[in-house]
């Protein structure tokens, strides 16, 4: 192959695309970037197996072919580049690139050696806007499972039916679970999506209201924005069913400036986080909550204003818990919902049914 | 002791001291911050007893008194108090911390526990400006040895003579040399500061032209800033005594444009890291520089535009070496003083005479 290349095109293709390369891959051929020139197009592709970035830029190609380039060299190597264009001329064992002053060879590989994974056949797909995916994305994927006692809570589960689609993510303490009104073509479907594929997508996403494809199939989904398609592996295994935990009432509703609420939760949590419970008591009454952590070095006492209906209630959490969601939301204002101080508190915005959080508290104990 | 202070400039005193905060430090009271509150001042003081930073800011004391505040938790805790003044007032065992709606009690330990440095005595000192200094830093810090086989090296030359200071680094493969004139009072010195010492030095200094002292004793030196003091102990032992491996004279001297040698040299060196070898090749020909390095999988060739007085030479650096220096000189143009390639090369801003950096290239054999 032989093309000519806008030189910051082709690194921010190669940029994107080597998020997915293999890193110390036990396929060495996967620590390439495939790359093939067809027509007026150059299609990039790095995959570990289990995501996939492919992006598509237009070149000036004067021989169509395709090789597999060192990864990490290339890709260092193009972001220094000094000329405006770069022309990329490769042969069987060794692509040539010359920008400007810099001249520099290097070993490919056979394009037949690299392998990919499956194209998605595109029975099943929604349309969202970019703004919208990387917003659930961020306001659920911080509630996955950081260890591999349960292997599918490393994932996200996707609910999709009546023209919404649902994001739910739970670790077993905390359970995070955005919803948005998509156009779904197809039946109802679930799938759930490794974190880390989400992640990789949500960065890749812009906050833009441009709308692109999810495409399901049996065991992957693309996410296809067009110069970018993003493949990851779906999980196998049943998703917790989590409907049955979510309390059907509440006793306690309380209003609650956000930055207020994380804000004194964190100062607090400095407190908490130097004894060995690592927690945090929330005394609600009229008008306000009073925060409160212990440890042998000292105490921490803070004081919220806070709109009560019902009971006063005494509760204890995970800090992290409570401020991570704290973190994620835009309100000014959020409502929490709780029973007694062994039974889950609920989380949401103040205004708007799209998003739902559960926590679980402590418990606790006389003399705490 | 018993005062109210500007919290941002308790944080701003809190997070410069807190630089030289032991870490998990044998003596346990140095993972404390000491404050002294006397007449209408706070001092803060923090030392790992090679490092002593301390700080002063102007308080409102309804009570004088002194305690050791811990030093992790205090230090977090007032980067996120809420109110634009906070008071602190302390007994015996326990500190009280009230900012707004925020209120923590932390245990102190007794002022008179903490163990601090030996004060400087005002035999020596110089005057320089803040904005001089942190330059003389920055352009001789990263040329100290980085491992312990000779520990004077991980130690920075200052040599105070005839006006003039000079900064001395070298690890054995290169030297940095930096002069500035300065109003010495006293004779001729010489001392070797440790690098983490000079490297919190010029943290804490800006590029303001606002002159400061550098106070000398037999042990240790200490940079006096009006409201913040800094003090580092002196290494023990001699110094290399590198003049006698500055060379003389050159038989080929080169002018060559900074920053497209630098850009040059670091896309030749991505190729270069590949191979076990990591060196990069110069040849210095009439009118132009040939910059090459080669590995298993592939090759680099850069050509840079130069002025050449002299001999052609084929020489051979690490590059990381040269690119060091590169980076840290501001001039448009550097000059190349170099004899053979087994011989030192000598590196200079085009004018002045401020700077001078050896390297010592790697021995070129046939087929490199």
């Amino acid at each position: 192959m032989r093309f000519t290349v806008d030189t910051a095109e082709l690194n921010a293709a190669v940029a994107t695309v080597s998020k997915a390369l293999g890193v110390r891959s036990s396929v060495g051929i996967l620590e390439g970037i495939y790359a093939e020139a067809i027509g007026d197009t150059l299609l990039l592709r790095c995959t570990d197996l289990s995501l996939q970035i492919e992006a598509t830029l237009n070149v000036d190609i004067q021989k169509q072919g395709a090789c597999v380039l060192p990864g990490r060299l290339f890709s260092e190597l193009v972001r220094r580049l000094p000329a405006e264009e770069t022309l990329l001329s490769a042969d069987k064992n060794t692509l040539l690139i010359e920008s400007g002053r810099a001249t520099t060879t290097m070993q490919v590989e056979n394009a037949k050696d690299y392998i990919s994974m499956p194209d998605v056949n595109r029975e099943f797909s929604i349309a969202i806007s970019k703004a919208a995916l990387k917003n659930m994305i961020r306001q659920c994927i911080f509630a996955t499972a950081q260890d591999d006692s349960k292997p599918i809570l490393r994932g996200v589960l996707i609910e999709l039916a009546d023209g919404k689609m649902s994001m739910v993510a739970l670790d077993g303490y905390r359970l995070a679970m955005r919803t948005e009104a998509v156009t779904v073509s197809g039946a109802a479907k679930n799938a759930v999506i490794p974190a880390r594929g989400l992640l990789e997508i949500s960065r890749i996403l812009d906050d833009s209201d441009e709308m692109i494809n999810m495409v399901f199939s049996a065991t992957h989904v693309m996410i296809d924005m067009g110069h970018t398609r993003i493949i990851t592996r779906l999980m196998d295994g049943e998703f917790i069913r989590y409907r049955q935990i979510l309390p059907d009432s509440h006793t306690t509703h309380v209003r609650v400036n956000r930055t207020e609420l994380l804000d004194s939760i964190e100062r607090v949590s400095l407190m908490a986080r130097e004894s060995k419970k690592n927690h945090v008591k929330f005394s609600f009454e009229d008008g306000q909550v009073t925060i409160t952590a212990n440890s042998e070095i000292g105490a921490s006492k803070e004081i919220v204003n806070i709109d009560r209906m019902g009971s006063d209630i005494d509760i204890a959490f995970n800090a992290k818990y409570f401020s991570d969601v704290l973190k994620v939301l835009d309100d000014e204002y959020v409502c929490l919902d709780m029973n007694t101080n062994i039974s889950p508190c609920v989380v949401k915005p103040e205004t708007g049914d799209e998003y739902y959080y559960l926590i679980l508290p402590v418990r606790l104990f006389a003399g705490n």
